[in-house]
């Protein structure tokens, strides 16, 4: 049972909260939204009147934010909690951000004795909730190992990927072949219906052939193959296509940083810019089978 | 025990008629080249005189030929064996070429009473001799089942993907997705080391995450992860660089005549001419690999 502070209460966060809750862990949570608070509250968090509050008495101090600057604004800075935060907390943060915001936020802490890990997640707000999210950890290995624990209140996967900001990288890797899966996945199969194939018998024989990938095995992006799933859902639920094209935004700015070529990934960063301004940002990202339907099928 | 004729005995079909041998088939080959011919003697197969006499009583007669116009001439014309092939003979081309090439033998053979499939393989030269291809089959659901018993001879799975030429469609399809895969893999992998990530640490984290696919699984692109596959043995042997540009360049002629939007397969037909241009045709075509190193580190 670890004390624990939480800052972000969005659609990952509040059910993040609420399983640290439900694994018997002590909660205080902090979020510029009441109305967040208030889930919280019911949850069986207690709620902190600042966000400074969060971090008395922690073992973890766990953060769940937007974008970079959030994160940059919740630690550093004169009001940053890294003036209020103990040795004794580890800090995880599960956002997912650039490596280089880590590695600035990793560094300023520990010149104060406070130890971090970058801990994004992957598994999507089903996962959040089901408690079956991914942690990619970046961070020394015996911080890693502390954190275990309470990350597995919240996931049933923990991985060290490497130093502070390694987190960030393997996770964007990760996204963006899942993007370049995804796209190729609905490409071949439309090209296989264009002529004449079903889906389903298409979609069965690449599973079983070289073709094989995750897409086809839990997440097929054409309607009517697989149950559960949100293609036959109208595309609803599931991970938003502007949430693939933030992270492949990401993994684009990572690329020019170091040099690196990634012509799929540009690719698929630019195909999912432009069906998110054709007003599919909100459906998921399996929708992009529709981007690829031949024209004489629309 | 089946009686059949076999045309063709390149590095494919010179294994798959030993493999027939081997399995008690009766078997009559016809090949261009006299090398070839002692091979298949040697392997225990009679040689015909002429291509028209593989035809002889044959219950099968199994081509595996380079390209279109080799099974057209085979097959349609003046001297084909359209002329000669007895009704009871099922025709079984496992060459790799168009669906239209295909569905204009399959028309004039059904014109003549002679039943013919497409069955395309995967699984490589390796799998060739192994007797472990995948069949992708095209044609009549009676004339699949019947061929089944010599296919499992010369590999471990047969698949019918839909009427004549649908094993070719099945096959480009599916050998799109895996040219994507791993072009795909290779960059996201490339990106993470370039950014101080472990390949082995990242192979393994998105192996158990959504980037999970066929390359990550058996096939891994970069050197030193892992064991008797092509990237570790200076990308030698396996699935040459060329056939894949090939079956690249038919994957894109299918969408043209389909109208069907293969943005992926269209980037990675033109990945593997380039890498091929750069005089890497002759490699594995997890060779990709080396055409994404970041410039600082070739």
């Amino acid at each position: 049972m670890a004390t624990v502070g939480f800052i972000g209460l969005g659609n990952m966060g509040g059910p993040m909260a609420a399983n640290l809750v439900k694994a018997d862990h002590k909660v205080t949570v902090f979020d510029l939204s009441e109305a967040a608070l208030d889930q919280a509250r019911e949850a069986g968090c207690a709620v902190a009147s600042d966000v400074q509050s969060v971090t008395e008495g922690a073992d973890f101090v766990i953060s769940m934010l937007p974008a970079d600057h959030h994160v940059e604004g919740v630690y550093l800075g004169d009001k940053g909690l890294k003036n209020v935060l103990d040795k004794n907390t580890l800090v995880i943060d599960c956002s997912t951000i650039s490596a280089e915001t880590v590695r600035k936020v990793a560094a300023e802490l520990a010149e104060s004795g406070i130890a971090f890990i970058d801990a994004p997640v992957s598994g999507g707000v089903g996962g959040a909730k089901a408690g079956t999210l991914t942690f990619i950890c970046g961070g020394a290995e015996t911080s890693v190992d502390r954190a275990r624990d309470v990350l597995n209140a919240m996931g049933k996967n923990v991985f060290r990927a490497g130093d502070a900001g390694s987190g960030q990288v393997a996770k964007i890797c990760n996204n963006m072949l899942l993007s370049v899966l995804m796209a190729g996945t609905s490409e071949a199969l439309q090209l296989g219906i264009a002529h004449g194939l079903d889906a389903k018998v298409l979609s069965e024989i690449m599973l079983q052939s070289s073709g094989r990938n995750w897409t086809l095995e839990v997440y097929n992006p054409c309607p009517g193959v697989m149950d559960g799933v949100p293609s036959s859902n109208d595309y609803q639920g599931g991970f938003l296509v502007d949430l693939m094209a933030k992270d492949l935004g990401l993994a684009q700015q990572a690329a020019l940083r170091s040099g690196a070529s990634t012509p799929m990934g540009s690719l698929t960063l630019n195909l999912y810019r432009s069906w998110s301004q054709l007003g599919h940002g909100r459906e998921d990202f399996s929708s992009i089978f529709k981007y690829v339907t031949p024209q004489m099928k629309k």
